[in-house]
């Protein structure tokens, strides 16, 4: 039995599919930074309760000189050695694939996958993946780290809406068409 | 001195940037075939009046058994080697810039690139795709032929419009910010 919680994967890629630079430069971002305007983010991250998040991109975050954010959260950061919890984050080497369907029994709000690339991939290698908000950023970078890489399975969707923006950002909002 | 000519790619991909499978199939794009929805082809074709394609691609149409369309217009067939014209297609063996350069000078309808992602990425390349019409089919196909490929230079989009289809097909339109 699982619950309705859904792991629900939002991020900003590139029209040509790259979420950052190869030097992992997130610059491009601000060409759609516009006061008053956060693309529903507010409202996405009040519809969950736990966040999935890889250690390196975890560990980017706290490199910039930020604190990571959802500190009321249920943060598992995907990490090959375990370490002590601090708080609610939670280092967890095991099966992202065990997580998650752990996650999908207790009752909740909604699983955010904060990415990296390398933890969204390794999501929909095992369909794990239950909604994508993708926001298309009106740039092509050229070169960089990708969303997709080669080698998942195939998967049918559905668009469940279109956002556009005025600083041409495009949110697409898909759910899986099967289980 | 050009002309207002411009070069647009009209093309599909999905939602992970494959414009086709690993053996090159076309057959997720029949999820979004719609009687009587043809996705503003036809007023697109209009509004051009010379095509470039891949000899690849073009070939690929011909062993499906095809006649190449456009028929009335200037067609580009980039090749490595030269062949005599049929009509008004033309074996084109030189360097793919010039061509554009020269079609540009000329006045005339715009000029289509109809594909393959090779033909693509060396206008890409040279920044010479004017405009981008990408119809996004709701599928990860999870592996194939990629629209965009890496180490092409960064360049800034302008959002046209985002149009979306009952069958949850959505339209970026897009143009170069500048030139």
């Amino acid at each position: 039995m699982t619950t309705d919680r859904k792991v629900i994967l939002y991020i900003a890629m590139s029209l040509d599919g790259y979420i950052a630079t190869k030097d992992n430069s997130l610059e491009f971002l601000s060409m759609v930074e516009q006061e008053g305007e956060d693309y529903g983010y507010n409202d996405f991250i009040a519809s969950v309760d736990a966040v999935i998040i890889g250690r390196k991109t975890y560990e980017k975050v706290i490199a910039m000189g930020y604190e990571y954010p959802h500190t009321d959260k249920d943060v598992y950061i995907l990490s090959r050695t375990a370490k002590p919890a601090i708080g609610n984050f939670t280092f967890y080497a095991d099966d992202l694939s065990r997580l998650v369907h752990d996650l999908k029994k207790q009752s909740g709000k909604h699983i955010y996958c904060d990415g990296g690339a390398e933890i969204a991939n390794e999501l929909m290698k095992n369909n794990l993946i239950d909604e994508f908000i993708i926001s298309v950023v009106p740039i092509l970078l050229g070169d960089g780290i990708k969303l997709f890489n080669d080698g998942r399975p195939e998967l049918t969707l559905e668009l469940l809406s279109t956002k556009q923006f005025d600083k041409g950002l495009t949110q697409l909002h898909y759910k899986r068409a099967h289980k």
